[in-house]
Order: structure tokens, then C-alpha cells, then sequence
């Protein structure tokens, strides 16, 4: 999967992710009302409007960038209905060739971890084999530790998937527990050299949380069967782009890690504060960005009211800023 | 739901929660087949099966535990037919008088942590009101921070709704992230007086990062209109039996959070190891147990086979042993 992404990625010169997070007040009203005429069950309407909406999207970066990241959440919010919309959502971007990465941000234990790896898993029952889940990676909670990440590892020895486990984020939030100054017990770790108040990383070493989570991450992706044939782990990372400083601090501990940066646009993050989670080569990172695309038609006069026309546009103009720093 | 919550327990006399985890391994073979036979598609087939067996748990222990903890990602795993199952057998859950704890480890950021919070809130959809999801409470995972539970917060001040916030797993790998000795720089935190190496919790002081969660978590359920009317606050905190010392501490620095606390029996802890999760008046836990309970039929010889009746013997005696400790 990461090998496929970052062909993709240099085919189009276009590391751009568009997340797909369709809450209802991105969805034009006539839209939502349509769907209220087509659908007597309210939720089948609501779910029915939010993939309508991101059908249109999809068809108008189809061709243009690499990847969608739809957030299960927003589908999850109508039930059965909503998830029909997910799935069908999912397989119409594949089938527009587009990759999917679900940003589902599960972490679970043993055999329930064992069960939300069929979201990558090809399952037979009956004899048959089944992909029930439509997505090439998916998002990973890291809380749980080791034995919530090892059945997707198992998973991507055999599968051409891949996984981006959660280490910085891009919300404010993400300070109560990520940025934790922790005494690391685990040397074997290595996750760099600290952030100034200890050389080397040792027994008493003390480092930001999100740079120990980085070091299992890092162990996570060296496992055997699950590195890429361009220097990248089929075990990825989540970093904000809202925060440049430890996106570049991250680079340097994890240069075999690709990243997935949410946070840009829409929630402030620019092409200059990114520039630095890439590589030397400009390589390693898809960006994500949401309502800064998929809201464009609200927000773009030129284009005012047109969702996909909007979205196109707003993408190739992420492109080039990024393109223009790199 | 916590002072519904703990009114059953008390009724009954029984702080248990029985998991419906059914992985496949743990429906019968015949049950299985049937399932095959009754629907032409096999991830239908799978997920029915999957429900029927719940059902008859159910069945078996309506009447004797106050609630049942489905674990949704065992449904997922079929896809929107698993979510269907799910959503029945929650629905059947509560019409036979049994509360329901969805465990579902959720968390994220802003509008999508607000999506997730459907799970407990009522929805107004084309004028009518919805309520999707079919649980008195969900699980949630604490790694993105303040903003990814807010949303839930303000939904549980409004319903009559409750949340298990995971502190310390019951698993090994729990040890990966949770157990990192973390410098606090939120002395407004006041977890209590660290593990030894500082006294107060002040800067610098070093806690067990579970310790610093429990500090948010107790911070998050102090909040107005959040506390219940028998001193235990609608936001609760997941706790593993297998951390017994662990356990008795976290009771001491949250004496108003109620415990979910899984681990019990299959995983290895008795009643004795959860003791001192209890308050002085033997309150504030529900202990959770699911392949003790769920799978007694491939292990209790009296009962072999019988799903139902073995399940209710093993909660039975799951009772009587946790109430011979209180």
C-alpha cells in the first residue's frame, strides 16, 4: 500500500489527502432536502445526502490527487444507514482511482483488536472470500500499546495495506496527554536523543510523549515483511501539521515513518509550516486537508455553490503551495 | 444512567456486566451452519449468528446482572450486516431490562468527536427525534485529549447517559504507554501525591501516566450537572482486575468516579484482585467478565452445550464470588 501511495504520489506530484468529513452544515441545504423526498427513514435521507455530497466531491479529484480520507464518524452518526453510505462511498473513490484511507482511529485489545483488523483483512467465510471493508489503511489509537497494533501487523505481512497510528495530533487537545514529559523505561525504545534534558535516550531520559509513542511506531514498522521497496514502513504516522516544530523534530526520529498530516487549512497549518516533515527528497508525507476542500464552495465566490468545481480548484491551489515549498 | 446503573446493581446484588465479545470460536459450530443455511449471504449468515448467540446470553441472564457490554468490533467485523446485528441485539439488550454499555473505544477531535457522540444523543432528523444507537453508556479512549470528550460531556448533561473513560487497561500491553512515569506539568491537575517520588502533585512531581488520565477524567466529571445523585459522577473510568494494586489506588485518588473494570475470570483476576476497587460501602465498580461467562458452555461439564444455562450458572457464581468479598 505505501509503495502504491507514493507511486501515486509522484505520478500526480500531488501529496495531498482529501478528508472526506461531511457534517451536515457542509452539505448544501437543497441537497439534504432532496434526499428528505427521496427517502421516507430520516436517517437513510441524511446518510443518502452525505454520500451524494461526497460522490461529487470524489468525482471532481478523481485524477488530481492520490487519496480520500473519509472519517467513519460522520457516517457512523446515522447507524446501519450511515454505514451502507461509508462503504458505498469507499468503494465508488477506488473505483474512481482513488486509495482510501479510513480514518477510524480504533485501538482495542486481543481478539477485539484481532476483529477490527478485518477493516484491512480479507475474511473467508462460506469458502468464500470477502473484503468487507473497503479501505487500503486505516487510522490506529496507540493508548492500548503493543498488542492493540499486532493484529494489523499481522495483517500487512500478507495484505497490501497499511496503517498510521496516531502520534501527535492536530487539536488543541492533544497537549493534555501526548505532550506528557515521560520518564522512559524502555532504553530498547530509541527514539532519539530527547528534547534537551538528556543525551541519548536511556533508563531516566526524559522525552515528550509523542516522540516514546514515535519510537514504538518506529519499532512497530521495522518488524520483518513491512518495509516498502522505497524506504518507507507499511506503518505510518499521524502528525498535525499544526505543529511544525515537532512535525521536523519527527522527521528526524522517524525517517523510515510516512507521515499523514491532518490539520491543514481549515485549521491553520500552511504549506511552509509542512515543508519540513518531508524528507530530503521531498518525500514521505501525504497532508490532509477537509472543510478547506470540501467546504470550498462555500467560501470561494468564483466558484460559489458548486461543490466539485470548488474542491478541484481548491486542491490543485494545495498542490502548488506545497509543490512551491518543497 | 449511573443512578440507574448503580440502583440494579443494588437491586439485584450483582456489580456485574456480562461482554458480549462473540468471536467465532465461541458459537457453536451447528449454530453457525444453521445461520448458513437460513441466509444466502455469508457475512449475513456470520452476523446472525453472532446475534442469535448474544440473544441467548441474554435471555440467560436477563434478570440476574444489571448490564451487558457488547463489544461493537466483533460486529463490525461483518460490515454494515455486523452493525445491523449489533443494533438488535443492543435494542433486545434493553427491552429485557438489561443496561447496555457499548464498548467502543472511541475518540477524535472537534465536529468528528461531536459525530461520534450520537452514539448517545438524540438526534432531530426532518422533525423528528432519533436515537440511532442503542446504548446507555460507551467506552471511550482518552489519547487526543480535553476536545474529544467535551462533546460527550455535553450530551451527558442533558441525557440520562454515562461514560467509561479507559485509564488502565487490563491488558500486558497496557504497560506500553499507560504505565509511563510522566512529569506533570498541570499541577491544576492534582491527580494526588504521586507513586513516591514526590509528595503533592505539583511540577516536576512524576506519576504513572494512568494516574494523570485519572486526574483528567476526575477533572471532566466534576463538571456541572455531570455528578449523580449517589455520589458518582456520569463519567467513569475503565480500570483492568488485573492490576489489583493499581486498582486500589486509583479508587483512592477518583473516590466519585465509578469503575468499569474487565479482566475478571478468563483474563485471569479473581474477586479478591478487585476488592479494593470498591469503595468502603462495597460501590462504585461494575466488574465486567466475558469469556468467562459467555463461552461457559465449552467448559462447564454439567452444562456442555447449553449456551444459556451455562452462562447463567457462571454468572451466578460470578456474584456469589465478588459478594463473599465485599
Amino acid at each position: 500500500m505505501i509503495d502504491r501511495l507514493m507511486n501515486r504520489i509522484e505520478v500526480l506530484k500531488c501529496p495531498i489527502c482529501v478528508g472526506l468529513d461531511p457534517t451536515p452544515e457542509l452539505i448544501p441545504e437543497n441537497m439534504r432536502k432532496d434526499a428528505e423526498k427521496d427517502f421516507k427513514e430520516p436517517p437513510m435521507a441524511a446518510a443518502f445526502a452525505m454520500m451524494k455530497f461526497s460522490l461529487e466531491i470524489i468525482d471532481a479529484i478523481a485524477g488530481i490527487v492520490p487519496a480520500v480520507k473519509p472519517n467513519i464518524s460522520f457516517f457512523e452518526r446515522y447507524g446501519v444507514q450511515g454505514f451502507r453510505a461509508y462503504d458505498m462511498t469507499c468503494e465508488y473513490a477506488w473505483n474512481h482511482g482513488l486509495m482510501v484511507i479510513g480514518d477510524i482511529k480504533r485501538g482495542d485489545i486481543g481478539s477485539t483488536a484481532k476483529a477490527y483488523a478485518s477493516h484491512l483483512e480479507s475474511q473467508t467465510l462460506c469458502g468464500q472470500e470477502f473484503e468487507i471493508w473497503k479501505e487500503d489503511a486505516v487510522t490506529l489509537n496507540p493508548y492500548l500499546g503493543t498488542d492493540s497494533i499486532t493484529p494489523f501487523l499481522d495483517v500487512l505481512r500478507v495484505q497490501d495495506k497499511g496503517v498510521f497510528v496516531l502520534v501527535k495530533t492536530s487539536n488543541p487537545g492533544s497537549a493534555d496527554i501526548q505532550d506528557l514529559i515521560v520518564v522512559s523505561s524502555e532504553s530498547g525504545t530509541e527514539v532519539g536523543t530527547g528534547t534537551g534534558t538528556g543525551g541519548g535516550f536511556g533508563v531516566g531520559t526524559t522525552v515528550p510523549l509523542y516522540e516514546h509513542v514515535a519510537g514504538l511506531v518506529k519499532k512497530w514498522g521495522a518488524g520483518e515483511g513491512l518495509m516498502g521497496a522505497h524506504g518507507y514502513s507499511k506503518v505510518g504516522a499521524v502528525v498535525g501539521a499544526t505543529h511544525p516544530e515537532t512535525g521536523a523534530r519527527l522527521r528526524e526520529l522517524m525517517p523510515s515513518t510516512f507521515f499523514l498530516v491532518p490539520g491543514y487549512g481549515a485549521q491553520g497549518a500552511t504549506a511552509k509550516d509542512v515543508r519540513r516533515f518531508f524528507d530530503i527528497q521531498g518525500k514521505g508525507v501525504i497532508v490532509n486537508s477537509s472543510r478547506g476542500i470540501i467546504g470550498a464552495w462555500k467560501t470561494d465566490g468564483e466558484n460559489a455553490g458548486r461543490i466539485g468545481r470548488a474542491a478541484r480548484d481548491a486542491a490543485l491551489r494545495m498542490r502548488d503551495e506545497i509543490g512551491a515549498v518543497l
